[in-house]
This record gives C-alpha cells, sequence and structure tokens, in this order.
C-alpha cells in the first residue's frame, strides 16, 4: 500500500511563518476510483503567494484551512490512471500541493511535454510564474519602446523574466535586488541595463541617477518603502504594476501605504494590481511566446531546486531571506526513469 | 489712473497657511498695449489645488513664485480692448488670478455666455470644477449602470457633480460629507442614494452596511483614512479615482499613504489619478453635456459666494474647515450693468 506524506497547513501564522504552521504527515493512500488519477507529484512551485494563502481573510482565493494539505503547483507523473484523458506516465501539471502524492478527477489538471522542456521549467518560464511576468508587463504595465522600466525583486522568479520580456520590448531596465551576486546575475544573465543593490546602495539616488527622465513603468514585487521611491520619480503617465508586495506579506503591524501615492495624480498615473488566474485562456499565447523566445536564446530561466517533502519550511523560508537563486522548487519525490 | 488691488504669495507655508502667507498689494494699473486687453474680474474661483500651487515642487503645474500674484481661474469682463478677439464688454474667462484687475494678450482666455447661465456658473458646474466631475468619473472611473460608487467631500463642489452625473449613468451613489445639514444635502439636492456623515458616525461599517456587495468605485477627493476604508471595500476590478487628498494636503509630516492598497491587486483593482487640463480639447464635449443637464433639471450646482479680495484668506480656509456650501468663489469687484 502507498504511503502519502503531506504538509498540513496546523496553525495560522502570526507574521513570519514558524516550525508549527505546518506538519509533516505520513498517511496511507486510498485506492483510487472510476475517472481519477494518481499522480506522483515530482517538483513543487515555493511562491510568495503562499503567505497570503495561509491568512484567514477572503482574498482572491479561498484560505487554505487548518488540516489541509498545504496548497502548491506542481509537475508529476500519472502512476495509475481511471481517466480517459491520461494515462500512466503521463506528465501532468496541476495544483498536486505539497505532498508525495495526489488523487484527482483531472480537473485543473493537463499534460506537459518533456521533448519541450526540462520539467522544472513548467513551473517557471513556462508556467505561472512566466505568465505572471508576461501579462504583468505587457497587459498592465503596457510598455513601449525606449520607456524605462524599474523592477523590484529584480533577481526573483518573475522578476528576471520581466528584465527580459522588458528588453525584448525595447525598453531601459532597471533592476533592484539585494547584493552584489544578485545584481550581478541581473547585469549577466537578466539583460538589465543597470542593477542597484538595495542592500550596499542608497536606492533613491541610484534610481534618480539611472532614471534622469523618471519611471514609465514599476513592476513591484516588494511594496514598502520601493514603492515609494518609485512613485515619486513617476513619469507623466507612468504606470505601476502591483504584481507582489513581499516585504508586507509577513507585517504583524499596519501595513506601509504608499506615502508617495499622489504622484498618480499630479502624474496622471496608474496603479493596478491583477492575478495570472484572470488570463487562464489566454495562457496558451503567453505559453507561445515563452517557448519562442527561450528557444531564441532571449529569455533564459534559473531554477532553485531544494529535495525532500521534509525540507518544506526552511525552503519556504528562503523566499524572504531572499537566499534562493532562481524559482524556488521543491524537488517531492526522484525523478525515476523507470517505474 | 486705475488702482489694481493684488493678493501676493508673500512667503510659503509650512502646513496650513497663515496670515503672512499672502499680502494684498495696491499699485497703478500699466496701461495696456496693442493685442492687450483690460479685464476687471469679478468671479474668481477657490478651490483645494490653491495648496499645492503654493509648495516649492515640481508638480502638473509650475509653483507660484513669492512675489506673484496668487494663481486663480476668474470670470471677467473686459473694459478695455486692443485686441481682435474681444471687445469692451465681453464677458470672459481665464487665469486672471486673485487680482481686481488683470492685463493678457487674450491667450487662455474665452468669452462667457451669460444668457445661456449665471457668470458663477461658469467656475462651477460649467467650469473647470463642472469638467473635473465630468472627465474624473467618467474617462477615468468609466461606471456602468448598476454599479455602487462612493465619494469622499460628496457635499463639495466637484463632489456634489459627481453625485448627479453617476445618478445619470444609473449607478448607486453613496457620499461621505461632514455633518447632518450636508448630508441632507446630498440626499435632497445631489441625487445621493445614501448619505455617511464622517463627523458623526463610524464609516467603515456605514460603507459595509449600505454596500453590500463593496465598491465598484471610489472618486476621492479626500485621502486618508477614507481611501483605506474605501479600498477595504473595493470590489473585483474596482476602481479608485484620485481627484484630490484634502486631508494630506497641510500634511507637515508624511502623507499618510493607503494602508490597503494591496487591496489593488487581490481585487485587480486600479487607482489612477487625473488633471482636468488634460482634457482640454474635450472640455466642449463635457460644457455641452453639462448645459444640457442643467436645462433638463438633472444637475444643480451651488455657489458659495465670498465678496472682496481682502477676504481671500479666511475664505481660503473655508476649503479646510468645509464651512462652505457649494462652490467657493470670491467676488473681486461688483457686477454693475453700467460701464
Amino acid at each position: 500500500m502507498l504511503i502519502n506524506q503531506q504538509i498540513i497547513l496546523k496553525q495560522r501564522p502570526v507574521g513570519l511563518p514558524n516550525s508549527d504552521t505546518w506538519q509533516l504527515h505520513d498517511g496511507p493512500m486510498e485506492p483510487i476510483q472510476e475517472g481519477q488519477i494518481l499522480v506522483e507529484n515530482i517538483y513543487a512551485s515555493i511562491d510568495p503567494a503562499m503567505r497570503g494563502w495561509i491568512n484567514d481573510r477572503k482574498s482572491y482565493i479561498s484560505p487554505v484551512q487548518i488540516g489541509d494539505v498545504m496548497r502548491a503547483s506542481t509537475i508529476g507523473r500519472v502512476i495509475e490512471s481511471l481517466s480517459d484523458r491520461f494515462s500512466k506516465g503521463d506528465f501532468v501539471k496541476g495544483g498536486g500541493g505539497i505532498q508525495r502524492y495526489s488523487i484527482s478527477d483531472g480537473r485543473g489538471w493537463t499534460k506537459v511535454d518533456r521533448s519541450v522542456a526540462p520539467l522544472p521549467k513548467y513551473l517557471s518560464v513556462l508556467g505561472l510564474t512566466g505568465f505572471t511576468a508576461y501579462f504583468g508587463l505587457l497587459d498592465i504595465g503596457r510598455p513601449k519602446k525606449g520607456e524605462t522600466i524599474l523592477v523590484s525583486g529584480a533577481a526573483g522568479a518573475v522578476g528576471s523574466l520581466v528584465g527580459q520580456i522588458g528588453k525584448i520590448c525595447g525598453c531601459k531596465m532597471v533592476g533592484i535586488a539585494g547584493g552584489p551576486e544578485k545584481c550581478q546575475r541581473l547585469l549577466d544573465q537578466y539583460q538589465f541595463d543597470v542593477a542597484i543593490d538595495y542592500k550596499n546602495e542608497p536606492v533613491r539616488s541610484r534610481v534618480n541617477e539611472c532614471c534622469p527622465e523618471g519611471i514609465d513603468i514599476y513592476f513591484d514585487n516588494v511594496g514598502g518603502d520601493l514603492l515609494d521611491i518609485a512613485l515619486a520619480y513617476l513619469k507623466f503617465k507612468g504606470r505601476v504594476v502591483l504584481c507582489g508586495g513581499i516585504s508586507q506579506y509577513n507585517a504583524t503591524e499596519a501595513v506601509k501605504g504608499p506615502t508617495n501615492y499622489l504622484s498618480l495624480l499630479t502624474n496622471r498615473g496608474r496603479m493596478e494590481g491583477f492575478i495570472v488566474f484572470d488570463y487562464l485562456k489566454d495562457y496558451p499565447i503567453a505559453m507561445l511566446a515563452m517557448q519562442e523566445w527561450m528557444r531564441d536564446g532571449k529569455i533564459r530561466s534559473d531554477e532553485h531546486i531544494e529535495k525532500g517533502i521534509e525540507h518544506f519550511y526552511p525552503t519556504f523560508l528562503k523566499l524572504f531571506t531572499g537566499e534562493n537563486q532562481g524559482k524556488l522548487i521543491l524537488q517531492l519525490n526522484e525523478l525515476t526513469e523507470n517505474y
């Protein structure tokens, strides 16, 4: 009998999650029913959005409940199928959660083609991470050639793709990241024209210096002081793309609102949020574009893979310490060629 | 020889302007030159935006300089003309400033037709105030029939028009104003469905009660806590129209940024600012609509007229104490029928 291992939400955190937020649970799998598939989850996407999902608040998606398996996008392999849509051996992507095996009726699951790209890419550049960068920048930001785009969290999974897509659009890309190593990656690997190291440089004066005519688009993954600085330098008809606010996700006091928000008024600016799920019907468009750009060498992505479901919590923490280099992925099972 | 009286910016205020911010200056008028007109300014528009114009900061318009006449939109009469475009006796509107007479080459001045509406209306519903309400709500807010619109400063010159235009669009209008008298006016005169008295009622719970499905559009004249409350109740794809932030204009400490700004992310909301000047080429469209609606009794405006240039400062203060009932106007000269 197959024994599953699952990361279960044990209690809701106040501020940064701690080692009691989740617990690892072992238990036997039920047999699958007619129409269902049994998926061996191989890779799970570890995302800042997870922090929001465990708050007990209505948001764009219902909260993960205490006792539930932690929600996550996963890539896996069908190891047993009573469904017409999937066969044993298919590689699939869906919301498998942080667990080694999941049973599903197949809704929300789609096949992935390993011949196009290695599996982890389907959680980064060819998955929701890539689509977030694509629709956030292109549909909300609406870049025009020659514009200046500032990106926070620029070495992160989304930010690094925004840099490269912006460059394809013919924009000047300025990225903010923490530490000289990440900043070097912005320049060497992610096509940014300028990198600002927020840990070692005065961000405001560097933005002033690097964006002498101001900022046309600010793609925000961070919030807090960086959002305020961006607003201060926003150009006429500038746009702020609200993709995330990681600096505020663990706030135990009031979130820091953007003091300079009236810059939107004087500059006729627009600050707009989005959630990638709204673009579901357009995912194939983004997928096609990203595949082409990858093939042409115009876009690269990096994946930072940690191994072992028991390391979920320390892996999750890396999102907030910024230790990861590239899209953070947790490997839940070995990828064996024979099964 | 004609003696002019002018309100001159004497020093830049910190916080709320005081009696030393401006001074009244008397002096003789120069004779006009070829191409110029001499205008007797009759009515001057007193606006919250004036507070921003006297800060020494780049904004959407250059600051009024120390020693300059205080900037203001005015309605006046041409009392001498060496211009082909204007004749003696024409009623005109332009940027005359807070002074009894002004000399101009006519640029930026247009004739107004007293047979259509009394002169003060050209500073309220048929002027920039009306156009601000019109373009702010219709172009930035984009209301759809049946939507719920929350308006702060709802008894003010702009807010009261937003209420009525929103009603014409078939929306549910909820206004916030200070005191029972103003709230009664919202309901009796400005077509609001609901009035919330922020001085005597708990705004958050009243909004919760009156907008059970949330807010589609928040038209903000105020900023501060009201903006935060509106963001908390913003619906999916909700819009925040940033028209003003009067609660923050005299701030001596950091402006209060909207703590709930991440509601724009989770609700895919949009917060956008605008300046009416950008719609210059479309003013005639707004003018036509407002005239029609006035004629049909669908829109009313009230003007609160104070008399005497020497009362500029106490009149200006009324904007911040909320004492005015209707569009605040300062009368700079008597309107005599013979001249």
